[in-house]
């Protein structure tokens, strides 16, 4: 191995003009720097990370597995680890899975973590399958996840309580006077995150007395699409309907939509609700009433958990997060709409 | 070096096996797992991916330099370059460097890149400082650009025209009656993007004879904020602007937002047209007339030229793509506006 002395002996330059070529700060010519780099890169320099993570066995990486970074949520919680991250001093590899659950991709994307040596893994709303949580377990991988968690609480997660905040949402709806009231964009068959919120809807209409209708389910995969044609599904057999409480503000947007081509003016005619609080549901018109989640400090506090885990040993705690209900105007008062009942 | 032959006879278990478990691909007990897993690690069998860079000098890895993964494109060009390194076996490692140019982050990050070894550089949508961009250079990075370019094109970058692009949506506007057309939304300042659409909208006016008033071009970030604040700031001293045409969906967003405080709805009193055509322009209603840019193919062409580049030695040859000019429902003709001149 050569050392920084050596370096600079060699290229015949102060052993400062070396640092701060390796460095990349300045102050040098061109000249030096391919010098420095060439004698540097020729006697395999241990400034190098991939030497660095033979000999310490810490690669200072950690990987992030999503479905897809385009959907609106995503972006907030990738900021936040990336800054727990980027404060630990660690880098981050990024792998998308695919959304609709491409296995073969997931499996490949955990073994290429596992190669490139992570120290951690965090995995931001996925579906598992059995086959993949079976590897990440198998594999001993540091893991934390990230709005999402397993069946049974394998892993740590960092999450709010679903039920509660469609139980909290449904109930302001059943405040202001609706009875009549459909959720729209979940999969029941979906037990991370779907199922619950369906649960704590059901909760709050029981707990007002109210057997919600089958019709009043519209199942869908949380997209503008599955909010966009539950409603005219919905809307094409039941027209007492007042009220829509959605799993996302995207498919409250498709809900509005659908909505517009019945004649139906939201919230005159119809009260909606949205869900994640995204800064879509600020920029649009009406602004959507919906669930506030705290994405950022979920990303940020979930990975800073799993880097003390990996650099001092603490056991990683899965955090429930406090949701806000964010009244604004794509909900209002049963007895202001045009139509009642 | 051992080999997997040598992994099997000191495991007590078949070829097969061992490739099944560095694999991942099941059939096997936890204890084989661990047993073989161990013995690897112990010989530092080969497989790891940080060994295999320093034998090969090819780590595998292209990095993403972004500001932010929340803006509301980003998503689609991070799929695009994802998608396609997965088709060549490479991985990515993703680094943001904020918004508002934190140079001493963007620096920091392009020397992490560096440091590990990272065979490609793609940067998007990044505000350069003259310092980075002689950093890149000097490190001699295979680097591409997408939805990004520098003054001097020094750098292969994957764009659209934004001077035609902007010049098209102003002259459609113009070709519907509007005269007093406003910009929002573009630093005049910021040579890659902003003074590009700018200069387009200029022309446009100009070619139709019409000189825009100062007041006419309002300044801003590309931010839903900035298209909030511009069109109050416009519309307090002007009341004669009939059409918006602003440089993103989000900006447009603020600007309808904005114009619905003044009690004027979109398109009935104003016409306001956006730029990117990203989810968002078709999620709200009025859906937004824009100029679409084919992010996700950016990112793909892009980040396949670049590897293809680094595998093969072909020249990166940076590529102007189509836009579309989309439209829907945001902007409608003079004549058929409430408020005409």
């Amino acid at each position: 191995m050569i050392t920084i002395k050596e370096i600079a002996k060699e290229a015949r330059v102060s052993i400062a003009t070396v640092s701060r070529v390796l460095n990349g700060t300045g102050g040098y010519s061109q000249e030096t720097f391919d010098r420095v780099n060439k004698i540097a890169d020729a006697h395999h320099y241990l400034k190098n990370a991939a030497a660095h993570t033979l000999v310490s066995a810490s690669s200072k990486i950690i990987g992030i597995l999503i479905p897809s970074v385009s959907t609106s949520f995503s972006g907030y919680i990738i900021n936040g680890i990336e800054d727990a991250a980027y404060a630990a001093g660690y880098d981050v590899i990024l792998a998308h899975t695919g959304i609709g659950g491409d296995e073969r991709r997931l499996l490949e994307n955990i073994n290429m973590m596992r190669n490139r040596q992570v120290e951690g893994l965090v995995i931001v709303s996925n579906q598992f399958t059995e086959t993949a949580l079976t590897l990440i377990q198998r594999l001993r991988l540091n893991t934390t996840l990230i709005s999402t968690s397993t069946r049974n609480n394998s892993l740590p997660a960092f999450v709010i309580d679903d039920v509660a905040a469609m139980h909290a949402v449904t109930s302001y709806l059943l405040s202001i006077g609706h009875q009549h009231i459909a959720i729209i964009g979940a999969d029941p068959d979906d037990h991370v995150t779907g199922a619950p919120r369906i649960k704590g809807y059901r909760d709050a209409m029981m707990d007002a007395g109210m057997v919600p209708s089958i019709a009043w389910v519209q199942r869908g995969d949380f997209s503008y699409e599955s909010g966009y044609t539950g409603f005219k599904r919905l809307y094409s057999g039941e027209h007492d309907i007042t009220a829509v409480c959605c799993v996302s503000d995207e498919a409250a947007l498709g809900v509005i939509a659908a909505a517009h081509e019945f004649g139906l003016s939201v919230p005159d005619d119809l009260s909606v609700t949205g869900f994640d609080g995204t800064r879509l549901s600020e920029m649009v018109r009406p602004r959507l009433t919906t669930v506030r989640q705290p994405f950022y400090r979920m990303g940020k506090a979930g990975t800073t958990a799993l880097l003390q885990h990996i650099t001092s040993g603490e056991s990683i705690n899965g955090e429930t997060f406090p949701f806000e209900i964010e009244i604004r105007e794509s909900a209002k008062p049963l007895d202001t709409q045009r139509r009642g009942e």
